[in-house]
C-alpha cells in the first residue's frame, strides 16, 4: 500500500460535518433532527438571482477570465463604494467561495513553516486550509466571559516570531458571531504595520451585524492599503453558499499580482455561479433588512431561551448567526453524539457542533458548543427545549 | 511592504494566458488573432446541460455535499461503466475542475519537499500546483522524434528516491496529444507497483482518441487498485470549461477517506455546475462521433499544412486536440509575441502558446509551440498560413 502524506493524515474531519452519519442514523429511527451544526441558512436566495441563470443565452460553457470578468468586477467594486470601502476592479481577484480566497492567499503570503497567528475559537477550516498550506496556526484564546472579545493586543505581540506572516481574524465571527471595534481594528492595524506583516480579514458575515452598530472593514483603515487582504463571499450575503464565489481584495499590487498567479493555475471561478451572482448584486436593501431583522428575533430568543438553562453560559453575538455556549458537561463531542444517537424529546433531537474543533489548542473549549441559528424561532424554540431536557438527564 | 512568499514569487505565469496583453492590443490595433493558445473549445456544449440549469427549481442555492451528491456520482460511476471502467460512487469525489482534483491528489500524497516524477513537456499547470503543494516536479523528457512516447521505463527508475511519492501522466496528453499504449501503461502500473508509490493520470481527453484506437485507463490495470488515482473533468468531454466540475477517481479506500478531509474543508463543489453536468451525462454517443470527427478533419489538416512549412517538425497526436510544433527559430517566446506585436498576414495574426513553459527543465523546448486545434478548419488554414507566411520573415 502507498503512504499518504502526513499533512493528509492529520488534516482533521471537519467538525460540523463528522455527526452526520449519526444524524443520518438517527433520521432513520424516525426521530426529528434539528440541525443547529452548520451555516446553511434557510433563508431564500434573492430570485434575481436564481432567475438569472434560468435565462441564459450560452452556447458554451466557457471559461471566464482567472480573475473574473472585468464586468462584475466593477459592479463588486461599486457594491463595496456604497459600503464606504474603496477598492477598484483591479484590487479585486473572484474566486471559488471564499475557501480558495483564503487558499490563494495563504500561499501568496506564505512558505512552508510560516506562521499565521489566528485568535480562537476561529473557523474550522482555517485549520485544514493551513495543513493543505504546510503553515503553523499560532492561536490566541479569546473568552465567552468578554463574548470572545478581542485579546489583548500583547498577546498578540509576544508570539511573534521572524516565521510570523500574517494575523487572521473573521469579523464578525464564526463560530462567535462576535463583531470588532473600530478601536479594536486600530490595534490590529498598528501592530501589523509594526512588524510589516499582513492583515487578512474574513468579513463574509459582514451584512450580518446587528443592534445599530457598524461594521468597521481593515478596508476603511487609513494606510493599511498595503497591509490588508480582505476574504469575501456570496455565499451568506445572498443565501447561496452552493455557488462557490468568493472574493478576494486588497489594493497591496503585488499581493494581487502574485494571487492571481495562483487563480491562473486553476483557469477560473464557475461561469454559472458567476452569472448568479453578479444578478445577485441588485438585491434591494430591503431584502437585508429583512433578513437582518429575522437573525436578530432568533438570537434574541435563542439567548434568552438558553439562558434560562441551568449551568449554561452564553456569549451575546452582535453578528453573524452563530452563538457559542458553555455547557455543564465535560465533553460536548460525547453530548452531541449522545444526543443523536440515545436521546429524544418528544421524538426530536438536535445536531450541534462540538466547539473543540474550533480551537486549535488542545484541551480548550471542550465544554462548548457552536449553535448556528439558521433555523425559525418555532424550530429554535423546539431545539433548545431538547438541548434543556438533556441536560437534565445526560450524565458524562 | 510586508513580503510575500517564495512560492508565490516562484510560481510561473501561465505561459497559455501571459501573452493575453499583446492579443487585446493587436485586436485594438485591428487585427484579427486567431486563437490556438487555450483549450477553449469552440464545440457547443449539449444542449441537455445548459437547458438543466434553464429549468432549475431551486430557492435556496444550498451547498451539496462535499464529495458531490450520491446520485450524481452513481450516474458517474455508470459512465464508467460503459466505458470499461469498474468503480463505484464511493470511489468518486466530484471537485471544483480537474484542477482542484490534482490538488487534493497532490495534498493527500505528498508533504513539503517530496517528489512527483513527470514526462515532459507536461500540463503547464502542473507546476503550478507542485509549486501551491510545495513539492517538487522531477521530469523525464519525452521526445517529439517519437511523437512523445513514454521515455524508456528505466529514466523513471534512475529518479526514484525516498521522496518519489507518484508519478503523473496525462493520457491522452496535453500539450503533446500522445496517447499511451497499454504496454506503455503496464510498464508504468509494474513501476509504481515495485516502488509502492502512486500513479496519477489526468484522463480529462480519455474521449478525444482517434484513429480507432483505444483508451487504456489506469483504473484497468489488474492489481493497481491501491496506486492508481484518476483526474477527470468535464471541460473538454463535453465543452463545459467554465463548469468547473471534475473527479477525483480511486479505489484505495483510504486515499479517498483521505482526499475528503480536503473536500470537506472547502465544504462543496458549485451546485448549479453540478446540475449541468449531471445532465451533460444524458449526452447521446453520436455528438462524441461528431466531435471526433471533427477534430480528427481538423488535425489531419493541421498537420499537413504544418509540414509544407520549411523547418518545422511536428509531432503526430492520436488524441486530445493539441500538437507541438518545432520551428526553425530559435526562441518560440519571442516570435509569439512578436507575431502579435509586429507582424500580420492580410491583417491576420496568431495567438501561440510557446512549448517552454510546458517543461520544467530550463532551455528546452525553446523552439517549440503548442497549437490548439479548437477552431474550425476554415480559420485552422488561414492560422497556419500566417505562420508560414512569419517564419519566411521571422529573424531571432
Amino acid at each position: 500500500m502507498p503512504t499518504l502524506s502526513d499533512k493528509g493524515i492529520s488534516m482533521p474531519e471537519s467538525p460540523i460535518r463528522k455527526l452526520v452519519p449519526y444524524a443520518e442514523e438517527a433520521n432513520k429511527q424516525g426521530k426529528t433532527v434539528y440541525y443547529l451544526n452548520i451555516g446553511q441558512p434557510d433563508i431564500k436566495t434573492p430570485t434575481m438571482a436564481l432567475d438569472a441563470v434560468k435565462i441564459h443565452s450560452l452556447d458554451i460553457l466557457a471559461y471566464s477570465r482567472s480573475e473574473g470578468s472585468e464586468d462584475y468586477r466593477k459592479k463588486i467594486a461599486y457594491y463595496y463604494a456604497k459600503n464606504d470601502i474603496h477598492v477598484t476592479h483591479n484590487d479585486i481577484i473572484v474566486t471559488t467561495g471564499g475557501s480558495e480566497a483564503l487558499l490563494f492567499a495563504f500561499g501568496s503570503i506564505m512558505d512552508a513553516d510560516d506562521e499565521i497567528i489566528i485568535p480562537e475559537p476561529f473557523y474550522a477550516n482555517y485549520n485544514g486550509f493551513s495543513i493543505a498550506s504546510d503553515v503553523k496556526v499560532v492561536p490566541v484564546i479569546s473568552k465567552i466571559e468578554n463574548n470572545f472579545a478581542l485579546p489583548p493586543i500583547e498577546e498578540f505581540e509576544k508570539l511573534i516570531t521572524k516565521k510570523t506572516k500574517a494575523i487572521l481574524i473573521c469579523n464578525p465571527g464564526n463560530p462567535t458571531g462576535y463583531l470588532y471595534s473600530k478601536d479594536e481594528i486600530n490595534k490590529l492595524a498598528a501592530i501589523v504595520k509594526k512588524h510589516d506583516i499582513f492583515l487578512i480579514a474574513d468579513e463574509v458575515y459582514r451584512e450580518f451585524v446587528y443592534d445599530d452598530i457598524t461594521h468597521y472593514s481593515i478596508l476603511q483603515v487609513p494606510g493599511l492599503e498595503d497591509h490588508a487582504v480582505v476574504i469575501d463571499s456570496v455565499s451568506k450575503r445572498y443565501s447561496m453558499c452552493g455557488a462557490r464565489i468568493g472574493y478576494l481584495v486588497s489594493k497591496n499590487k503585488k499581493f494581487i499580482q502574485t494571487a492571481l498567479k495562483f487563480a491562473q493555475a486553476r483557469l477560473s471561478p464557475p461561469t454559472l455561479a458567476q452569472i448568479a451572482s453578479e444578478a445577485a448584486l441588485e438585491t434591494p436593501d430591503s431584502y437585508f433588512e429583512e433578513v437582518r431583522s429575522e437573525y436578530v428575533k432568533r438570537r434574541n430568543l435563542l439567548i434568552e431561551e438558553l439562558e434560562k438553562i441551568d449551568g449554561v453560559k452564553v456569549a451575546k453575538p452582535n453578528g453573524a448567526f452563530y452563538c457559542i455556549a458553555e455547557l455543564p458537561i465535560k465533553n460536548a463531542d460525547d453530548f452531541a453524539r449522545w444526543l443523536l444517537e440515545k436521546f429524544d424529546h418528544n421524538n426530536n433531537t438536535v445536531m450541534v457542533a462540538p466547539a473543540a474543533g474550533f480551537y486549535s489548542t488542545p484541551g480548550v473549549g471542550l465544554n462548548q458548543i457552536r449553535i448556528a441559528y439558521v433555523l425559525n424561532e418555532e424550530s429554535l424554540r423546539v431545539a433548545v427545549s431538547v438541548i434543556a431536557e438533556a441536560l437534565k438527564v445526560y450524565k458524562d
